[in-house]
């Protein structure tokens, strides 16, 4: 059986408090035993990948650009797309739920595309008073509704 | 010297106020000498290019499937892309200004990838209170504040 | 009634009799009341441009990258993709018939998207041997049966 | 340390014989570590997936269209790009070295963009003569060439 998905999604600079609370996203993603995909770069997806990585789990990265070495260092497998923003799209359709920590228009649009495509979207400080978007307040229940949202809560 | 190229995003799905406001969008920009970029299909995107098209102007549908014929007949241009909602992408970076009149999903995402890019966004009964985003109140001033954005204002 | 589209691909960089073959290709488009689209840089999608340009016609350009000022100056409608090689799906799914003048790997990627979804592609000087294409000798006899193969020939 | 990422590409349609090359290439990947990349449908892909979960390895599908249960059930990572044939791009960046296994004009249309790119591309009982591809005779020549010319050669 496959493992889920889950994607993570908030803009590529980020304060320390933001970093760890995308590193606690990633940790409980992966010890959910999900596979994390992101956009591979630096910031939220930087943390949530390390934390992924650090409790054992596997991390996609769609890069926008053609080449894998723009990936952070907790990427385990690079996708270089080489589509900028609209590897975002690819992004809402892999991952079975989305996850906005922070973020910026970036995030707003991928936000926008999940639930376009129907598609759990949780936040976490990010985009507030949006329809449809599942607000949690700690990376515990932000990533306990996304699992939830694909029939996978405990 | 090429025309500008505004882009005008809403709804497959409109009400006959809407409809209206779009025809007028698209009428005002070719009026303007402005070429009309769009998603092709139904809805605001129709309205806009039958607007422009009774104005005796051009337009661009950029359509998400593989096929011409989706295109509404008012799109003078059609370019199946078959990228789905990917192609929104190609319409942010294809239209120096952008319109948004009402929409949902779609068009916030839309949005999003314009304010990004940082391409002016003007909305019509459109998602409120966006940061960055420029508010007008009918299509004149909508189409005015779009051209004005790129330095084409009267 | 919408004007046929006719995709002209070939490589950016060309010697001066592939310049003149291309430069013939796009006028004869023109002249027969077509629209262009191409790659939109230079060499061979300069050349066609610039003769369909010559002859009163229009160009679309989509372009590999984020911004319309790579476009050839014979592009009167630029369409930056920022979707990198994968812009020239695109073009395939918009021509309805693709003429290959010359061309390197680029242009039998597209050429093989062409045949793929079952347009006519015509061949002037280009790769040899691939089973579907149309092999021409010229320009006029490029450009007859490519709208030939659209149901457009005289 | 990454793992090298190997395409496999051909037809979704294939008979007995070439399903069995396909197998033993998938089979190979995963043996010399690496992870298989593919468009994730039916045929070569399909064998290929497979032989590469019978020996444990991991295979990303990067499919055409929107939704995950179009994969074969082999592919262990499943990513819906809706992006139909521009998905080809994607897999030619993310792929370190490609193998094409026969193919018809979808996989020609992918070795030249892998040569477009750089990418090693080695043809088993695919497209005859193309410059710069490195044809080999069997599965396991198939696969050293493909590791060799990334470096990872025994």
């Amino acid at each position: 059986m496959r493992q889920p998905i889950i994607g993570v999604i908030g803009a590529a600079s980020v304060a320390a408090a933001g970093y760890e609370t995308g590193r606690q996203v990633g940790r409980l993603i992966a010890e959910a035993n999900a596979v994390l995909v992101c956009g591979g770069l630096g910031g939220i997806m930087e943390a949530a990948c390390r934390g992924a990585c650090e409790a054992g789990g596997q991390t996609l990265g769609l890069l926008p650009g053609p080449d894998a070495v723009a990936a952070n260092p907790w990427v385990t497998l690079p996708l270089p797309t080489n589509l900028g923003h609209a590897r975002n799209v690819i992004i809402a359709h892999t991952a079975q739920a989305l996850i906005a920590v922070e973020g910026e228009y970036g995030t707003l649009s991928e936000m926008a595309i999940g639930l376009k495509l129907g598609k759990p979207v949780v936040a976490l400080d990010s985009w507030p008073d949006l329809p449809g978007v599942i607000y949690a307040t700690n990376p515990a229940e932000a990533v306990e509704r996304a699992l939830g949202g694909i029939g996978m809560g405990g």
